[in-house]
């Protein structure tokens, strides 16, 4: 933190703000410039609260230096972190794939889905079986049925399965069907959620809040992993902006970003990021491109009789030909 | 729903189009207009999901025309609910000022401010007691203990009290103690616990998500009250945009806009928006004469020393100004 | 400027950025700290570029720490810019009031407006001839015929215009015309244009871009200052965020900011920021108890006639309430 | 155009809309639904501006059904077009490398960089002579001396420059130079220049504004083909959002819609996009693996030393990777 004081601040305004800093046990170190002074503060534990000095007569601004975040942070463990479900790897050097439909909607649909998927190259199967919905009138998904087919999928295709958990009270049964958890955009600052499944055994997908910074976004991760689970990865899908033609503007830059601040596995959902099919594959496409350790898609044999989403879901073969192409350029990118 | 086909969309397409609306129990009236074809769509109960359409080939686009939500509708509802906490009304008419420190960190720290609140003309009390933060290094609140202080300014000055609910888990507990359950922005889409809150008998002041529009927050609305409570009232807390010189943008032209959509009453937290005192007393001058039912402000009577949030929080004697201002201009908009 | 570097920066990484930043004639003040170095850069002239750094291996961010602005900062002039047109006087103390057509259509039209203007309480009349459109095809200003019925606006009305100047070809032209010259959003970093103002000896309106940050605009005051022309004043007219229920969002944190930033007078236009004449009028009462200078409204005798923002023009009487309100208000904030 | 009444709208108020939309040329077919009237307008030509109805008493909204551009438009010429520089060819099937330094600065740095753009790959040299700069106090560019050194640049290695052209006045001089004209972000609305640009000969780049829609980007370059010039390029570089990781969020959405959308070819600048060159480089196989026509990236031999954005340009051996890494994604995206 650097704390820049007014122009014309007096000395005991700056003495105010040493004394402050001192009383917290951190060290301040004035820095006298040519028309103003700057307190730079050290040897602080964790986050310094920028509100601490903002409010004080004298003081023009308080700048954060470092970063907020501690355990999710490259600089604490330099290695990327390698999550292992079943037989699959996510992380550094690899590409994991990961497809289904957004909703469970039935078991013929959700085994036959998972065929395809299995088929084409899919290493993890998705599907939604309790959904967020924006309306209370609208299909919510099936619940613990759902979350059955999905273990049925585990089995018969011998493919682990992520799905979402929504809230506290059934995170204990979503814990038992599924191999990853995913915890949704509009849940990534739920503290109690995120503490929950801090104590889970299970790796968890965090998915970007619609408009969280990254600091943001690293500071829900140091949530989960404070509390003892090391096993999170990130998921980019999309933030809010003043754009219209697609539903969320995905931002590809979080890619190399997270990987220098943090070496946690990003995954990229270009599905809602997009909204629309047309525009999911060039998405995918450009999410392998910049690096992701992994791909999350909406795949659907009939998306037009989707429950929901149908519009950005993409057919089986055209996520066979995407699987294709992924697996090119992700060898092009180790050469 | 209006379904706008391309330019040279066949009749086979068209077709299409028209029986998946009709297989849904809604009519599709086809408007042939010069270059292509559009489709409206009646009767529908509830929102329709642009999805079902949107990757139809031969469709262009589905665009919206009525909204999605009901129970929270001026359509539905036209007179403005009025909302009694105590001896307290909310909405049409009426401005209430809610004021009090960012978190309740002490009995003596909350009752000095209690009391320099209600001299000051403040009718609610508010204090947080459980704390959603950013860091989980960083304070997060009294729990139950200050819940109990909460209960103690109630008695002591005849104030009605408002404090956050963070979660399904201690609902309950705070429900117990609280007047109004407040919904901060980062649970707005929190569906769990909108639904709990819809079972309460307490009003709820429902914040709006970060980057939430008026639809989505009116829908988040609609969750609560379609579980059987209906005495919520929205508050207006400042949205993210690409503004760097306040913590969040105010968006001021939602009052008007909720007034007209809604019957439900709207307050403005201006103390979020800013982050910073020197702009809290403008954007709150602004909010009382934009039309707002009530303003939600932090006071702390020694801001330097809070434990949280203190950059933004008014001296009591400014508060107090505030509020003869407010009482001024709120009784120049009823002439 | 503060240069951090990263945790394992070398002596030789850290020498290599004090080096550049002599060889440029500042000073470098390296600042150890507790796990990483930082370094203070003092004594520049001018702004100091981030990139000049940001390149550099071992370091990990450069953090602007002083203004880039110069002429239009208040700690450069502590006093307010007053600008006087006619025996009208904008800036400190005073709330002006302007108001017209968004386009001068005719004659007949602009001086029925006029008269209603000044009848109001109006100080200073609106109106384009030369219109900046989204689209060629629609109706672009009457151009010099337009600027002809301003100056008769002005003599028969004793009432100073403010109008538009789109390019630096027309600029001789409305020069010659208009007391105040509107530099319209959309040519807010049009550098050519502000320089060409800079030299003018007409007062500037010089209106925020869609999305430009206070810095940014503020530096385009800064160019037109630069040029010897120091009558500028801004105009917030909202920015572009997620929203969509208003045109843009008006940011009000603004006018605060501003004020306290820079000396020049600072002037709101609700009208385009809301593009709903239903949201005009409470943002109109906004501005006005936020403290801003001045207002700039859209007013059309016919609104459902006029060739272009009839959806956002104040009836006359609607316009007349708000000056009596305005007035009030205004009176308020100077007790 | 869809005019939505609100519910309790009456015939009168249904007739007036309809006597507007006919007044004016146009067909108006009333809709009427289960529980409120739309009005559809039929017959127009170019764009209806919503803001003749939205202010109507009984009317609740005016929805765009059709698109307000019209040449560049793929519905009117539905073949892609194509533009050739020299010996180069931009548009369908292609992929076209511009690279160069952010600012021309001297001689021997054009030719140095220039000399290694061309061995690796790059197609068609860019550089800066005139700089739009957000301060009046830094570097602005060579000017004229820029522009001969690009010519001598276009004769040494026979490879076609493009360079930005700020404004009128110094259009002609920047057109006896450049093979193609740049028009920058801060310009894409500067309606004077597109006319000045629709009326040369040359090919012209157009950026797409810092928050500009693709109705307002297209627009734009509906006004350069309005006057007649159809060699027109847009080119994707990011927008503002509330994202400060990086400099601006690169829109590749952006791709596969302007291609759906518009017939014109489409470049992406990762470089102002991202704003630093450590993510640079997989924003930029990104953009080839959207699909884009062509990457436009700043390249610089000492880029610690650059007079300008010296942090977001490649060192020569970097972008010679790309080259090569683009080339092969290129290829298997035309398999």
């Amino acid at each position: 933190m650097l704390v820049v004081m007014d122009r014309g601040a007096t000395p005991e305004q700056v003495d105010k703000v040493v004394k402050i800093i001192e009383s917290r046990g951190m060290t301040a170190r004035p820095i006298p410039g040519g028309d103003r002074v700057s307190i730079g503060i050290l040897n602080n534990k964790g986050p310094v609260d920028p509100a601490l000095f903002l409010g004080l007569s004298g003081v023009k601004e308080a700048i954060p230096v470092t970063r907020p975040y501690k355990l999710v942070s490259r600089e604490v463990q330099p290695d990327d972190t390698l999550i292992s479900v079943g037989n699959v790897t996510i992380g550094n050097g690899h590409l994991t794939l990961m497809a289904g439909p957004c909703a469970i909607e039935n078991e013929t649909q959700a085994m036959t889905i998972a065929e395809k998927v299995k088929e084409a190259g899919g290493k993890i199967f998705r599907g939604g079986a309790f959904k967020p919905r924006t309306s209370p009138y609208t299909f919510q998904g099936l619940g613990e049925k759902g979350l059955q087919i999905l273990a049925k999928i585990r089995e018969t295709f011998d493919m682990p399965v992520v799905t979402e958990v929504m809230d506290t009270d059934t995170f204990d049964l979503v814990e038992a069907y599924a191999d990853i958890l995913q915890i949704g955009t509009r849940n990534m600052q739920n503290y109690s959620l995120l503490k929950r499944a801090g104590q889970s055994g299970r790796p968890v997908m965090l998915k970007r809040g619609m408009s969280a910074t990254l600091d943001e976004w690293l500071m829900a991760a140091e949530y989960i992993m404070s509390e003892g689970n090391s096993q999170v990865m990130l998921c980019e899908r999309g933030v809010r902006t003043f754009v219209r033609h697609s539903r969320n503007t995905l931002d590809l830059s979080a890619v190399p970003v997270i990987m220098r601040e943090s070496h946690l596995p990003i995954i990229v959902d270009p599905s809602h990021a997009a909204g629309y099919r047309d525009q999911v594959i060039p998405l995918s496409r450009a999410s392998v491109a910049v690096g992701a350790h992994g791909l999350i898609v909406e795949v659907h044999h009939k998306p037009d009789e989707a429950l929901s989403d149908g519009a950005q879901s993409l057919y089986p073969e055209q996520f066979e030909a995407l699987a294709k192409w992924a697996g090119s350029v992700h060898a092009l990118l180790k050469e």
